[in-house]
């Protein structure tokens, strides 16, 4: 029986088009492929739509989607998913939202946003108006509020009770000089009544956080020193803390991630694989990619799976910095040394979750490139990595739901459908078999 | 927030094989491309299965498939929009055929039909046996008829009533020396009780109104003349008026449509399009095709989407004529630098509803090549847009039914899967955000 560890490498956002600052190439086409033509040689390349063609996927919904999540029924929104990733502890049926501590002026009843980080209010100060907002706002027609500071402005809001259902708008309208939004049942709710009494909680608790953060003595010298006052939450991304069956369970693979940003972090947590921490790994440009590499090293000998997550492709991206994106693949590339004595003996899939191209500074819903490669595996003969070649690789077109049947067959784990496990594979089987007790 | 108008070519037809005296090239490959070219490199090509691999689409369910309509649950037959295309008003819940006074003789108690057009009869004397059929033939068990005439031998047949189901078969045998056929409940049918009293009803109809035109002084006076009497109806294409959402509701798309056949505008219609007529647009080789790119190029103004459809490649296809074929496309071609100088600021998509290859004259079931540009997309290295070039281009092989959700995300329209919608999309919500009133 052979053990092929799988690593599976996602640079965020990868997917891009091609600009006449990179001489008419995509920052993946442009950057250094030393180590990447490496395990290209070893495999082959293809398309994958994380979700559907034409659909821009979320980070969070495009991660469950590869991991071989179904997002119709085990997806439960991604409050959760960053507040676990930050470390914060749920309770199943918690509802939990990403939140940011701004600032807001009232004008004809509205509230007019001024900045969403109130001039970046530093983390011992958003810990002190979070003590206060959790001491006279801690409780709603009976419902637990608790907010947990962040780092910075960053903050998570939790709600506490019974009969709630996540499918509600966030009151962030995501952008500054319009109002903060009132929070609404979902046009896709499938429990309406439920969602329609939280939408009516978080209202209501907007309004009182609002009056207890604008008489905030903190607040007042804020506003004395012509800082900006942090006096409102602005809240986003609900959803439902839920116990998924974890990725083992799933899979049969015992995994291992290793990630910067929180929501990948929440990712590795919610689906039950072990996190990896690593000094100064940020999700951030200056991340230390050198770290995670040797991280992922150590952890392909004791791991089935491990979950590699870069975030800054997906940085540049956003900021629509064709040449920062391409310099940190070469970036990437480069570190990818550290793994050059694996290659053989491990099966690799370097990935990115969505498409961001530059140009628009918004996921697209156009497919990513993927590249394979593993001890045994068809091998075609593609130039470089890149969307154009990976359209005229031998993986071909795949879906994000495809991905974890390849990777149980890139390591030869699978059971052959309909008939029988093949005998190498035997032990993988979900039954245990057992001998015949002949007397 | 951008605003990207789109404009949806569909060439009838377009996909085919190779030919020799073409130099065994396609007639979309022998065609000049000059313009086609310039779109071609602002954007990317692929293949498409309009319904699924394998399946030769119809014109109408192609049509509504790539709009994005369900067939399974949304398509209610060809009769009814062919009969809107012609400018019938039809009440929601009416059966409508398409229709043709023919030539049949009765031998051994069967109807052989002679000619399918009565010796194309003009339209003036059509319109005479319409009106003695819709006096002497309008009521069958309770159940009321009436036909409209259309010009030459076409008419419509429109049946009222309660409890009937469009899933019955033609009459018309779609060819001549063999006999008109007896209306019958189609196989798959789901009504098959109310199937089966319009089919019953439908039989009867026939028998009564070929006794009434075999008496009909008009067909006395064209025998005597040496013409051939317009002595049948042969009917074809069931269907059942039914209220589709509009193509706005569905995509939030303000739409127009630009069509010469009947089929297409009726297509347009039945999705709620605002129909510009142009003159001289008759979906056949000498159609109005300046006059047509005119009307897109002023819609492109003031519509979100504007659909051309131009039907020439389709009928020379039919007619085997692969030369024909790739010159129409040249003409084609040659009036899309009426657009020229919008290239670089819309969305296009250039496609067929089918592949109609000229050497079987006939719908098959190939993919179609479709050509896609807009400010924000993925550009492939293809030559030129060609079926083959189609294969290795980076759109891939899509669907029919992914045709809206990539339409949506080359405009920037779409809303991220999953968490939330970008704030310049924001616009694009189907739930009305409100501000917060805070008091």
């Amino acid at each position: 029986m052979s053990e092929i560890p799988f690593l599976l490498i996602i640079l965020d956002g990868l997917g891009d088009h091609s600009y006449t600052e990179l001489k008419d190439r995509t920052p993946l086409e442009a950057a250094n492929q030393k180590n990447i033509s490496k395990i290209k040689s070893l495999g082959a390349q293809g398309l994958m739509d994380p979700i559907a063609p034409g659909v821009p996927p979320s980070s969070d919904t495009a991660h469950l989607q590869i991991l071989g999540y179904d997002l119709t029924t085990e997806y439960f929104g991604r409050g959760p998913i960053e507040a676990i990733g930050e470390g914060i502890e749920l309770e199943e049926g918690e509802i939990a939202f990403r939140a940011d501590f701004g600032t807001a002026k009232v004008e004809d009843n509205k509230a007019i946003v001024v900045d969403r980080r109130a001039g970046r209010i530093p983390t011992e100060e958003t810990r002190q108006l979070v003590e206060l907002l959790n001491k006279e706002a801690r409780f709603i027609d009976g419902y637990e509020f608790k907010v947990v500071g962040l780092t910075e402005h960053r903050a998570a809001v939790i709600v506490r009770g019974e009969d709630l259902s996540y499918e509600v708008t966030d009151n962030d309208p995501h952008n500054v000089n319009v109002p903060v939004l009132e929070c609404q049942v979902r046009e896709e709710a499938k429990e309406k009544e439920k969602a329609k009494r939280l939408a009516e909680l978080m209202n209501k608790w907007t309004i009182k956080t609002m009056k207890i953060l604008e008489e905030a003595k903190l607040n007042e010298i804020r506003k004395k020193e012509g800082k900006l006052p942090a006096n409102v939450v602005l809240f986003r991304g609900a959803g439902i803390m839920k116990k998924l069956p974890t990725f083992y369970e799933k899979h049969g693979l015992k995994a291992a991630g290793i990630a910067g940003g929180a929501l990948y972090k929440g990712v590795a947590k919610a689906v039950g694989m072990a996190l990896i921490e690593v000094q100064g790994a940020n999700g951030m440009p200056d991340t230390n990619i050198k770290g995670k590499f040797d991280a992922a090293k150590k952890a392909l000998s004791s791991y089935d799976f491990v979950f590699l997550h870069l975030k800054a492709t997906d940085y540049y991206s956003h900021k629509g910095d064709p040449i920062g994106k391409s310099e940190f693949i070469s970036k990437f590339d480069s570190n990818l040394s550290i793994l050059e004595e694996l290659f053989k003996d491990i099966a690799i899939m370097v990935t990115g979750d969505h498409t961001t191209p530059c140009d628009r500074g918004l996921h697209s819903g156009e497919p990513v490139p993927v590249l394979v490669s593993a001890p045994s595996i068809r091998r075609d003969g593609t130039k470089i990595f890149s969307e154009r070649e990976a359209s005229v690789g031998s993986l071909g077109r795949i879906k994000g739901s495809d991905v974890m049947k390849i990777v149980l067959d890139m390591v030869e784990r699978t059971v052959e459908f309909g008939t029988r496990p093949s005998p190498r594979l035997i032990t993988y089987m979900p039954l245990e078999l057992k001998p015949l007790r002949i007397s």
